[in-house]
């Protein structure tokens, strides 16, 4: 496998063309950003941190029947993916109300929710990823009413099998941000990366956040939170 | 009809119990307010206005067949209503793009919508009226998902009638807000205000705005505006 041109470089991926038409090459950056880019910082080893834990956490949900853009880690801050082409929406899955959900509802920062609760956000940094209903998401035509219904069920699920992992760990999955593409065939598949920038993880018996909010909030040591996951996930390269 | 102890007072409107518990006493105010009450004013005649607006749509939806909380005006600034529990959501219907989800979704003010949009927005002061979604709903108990699928249906039913009765006046629908209460028997019912302090209307031919807009942005004389309105609905008490 070749690495060609780059296609595409976010906040905290690159992205990259291969040989192969179907496979994308991604590197992990050691960039931490938080409120739509105001907040920025280079953390060192950030990007091997989330490269490993995104990698685990795909590899868990594939053997749970949940398939994704995963194929292989292939460095420490690379992986193989799928190509696919993302849809613009942000599917943000809560059990416990925390961050602009508690701020939104006037709901106290902690309280688990009666039931799990899915929201849209539109991908457009200019606008600052407004939360949109299913009636702005069929005008702007960013999803088919059926991909939508595919995106809910499978955060769902993606929900069940992370909450009793992380909860096995002595973490509480808070919330959750996830992404979806197409495949040229147009198959609906599970992408972008499910690690502590894109979680909120408090530890099951205190409540330590071991996730962006670190950064987000200046709570302490950032790479220090995301080893304490990867450690409890029994990530190899976890040994200092 | 006696008019008996006040029960409450809105930014627009005051409303009392009277002797019969199924009828209430609204008097409109002569007050208006914008971005949650941090803009307000003192308009002398823009009750009498709004109370002869909404009881000529009131009835006119009545004739359409939309039930609704309205029984007949009393004086220039009072109506006698059915008692209903109000539902905490605003239920807004939109036709073009203006106001917040212009700026929300990024797009330019006067645009038409491909489809009419239902948004809904919780009716809390404290919280700015957050927008939120069926799940916000669910878990705070706002709503059940019948009442959400009636006034989903009766907003866009209320659309198709008010939208052809405004263009036949040369006013476009751009969009506009509903509540609902039910009553003591349980029954879903129309309620709350429909005047120009609720629906954004603009002239057919030259755009110029005859809503509360007009109050919000300084375009002028908010009473010349919504008595515009009046005169073309046909009101009484228009001959100034």
């Amino acid at each position: 496998m070749e690495k060609q041109a780059l296609l595409y470089e976010g906040k905290a991926k690159k992205i990259y063309q291969t040989d192969e038409q179907e496979t994308l090459w991604v590197e992990y950056k050691d960039s931490a950003t938080a409120f739509n880019g105001e907040k920025k910082a280079t953390i060192t080893g950030k990007g091997k941190l989330n490269n490993e834990i995104t990698s685990l956490l795909f590899d868990k949900l594939k053997q749970a029947g949940i398939d994704n853009h995963f194929i292989e880690k292939i460095s420490d801050t690379e992986q193989l993916i799928k190509a696919v082409t993302i849809i613009p929406i942000e599917v943000v899955v809560r059990n416990i109300a925390a961050g602009s959900l508690a701020k939104r509802l006037g709901l106290e920062e902690g309280v688990p929710l009666k039931e799990t609760i899915v929201e849209w956000y539109y991908k457009r940094d200019d606008l600052g990823d407004p939360f949109i209903n299913d009636d702005h998401i069929r005008i702007l035509e960013l999803a088919t009413q059926q991909q939508l219904s595919d995106m809910k069920e499978i955060g769902l699920k993606v929900n069940d099998v992370l909450t009793k992992h992380f909860e096995s760990l002595e973490l509480r999955l808070v919330d959750f941000k996830l992404e979806f593409g197409v495949t040229a065939d147009g198959e609906l598949l599970l992408s972008d990366e499910i690690s502590p920038d894109t979680c909120r993880l408090w530890d099951i018996h205190t409540n330590e956040k071991f996730d962006k909010d670190v950064f987000r909030r200046d709570l302490g040591d950032l790479t220090a939170a995301y080893e304490e996951i990867l450690k409890r996930l029994g990530g190899s390269s976890c040994t200092k």
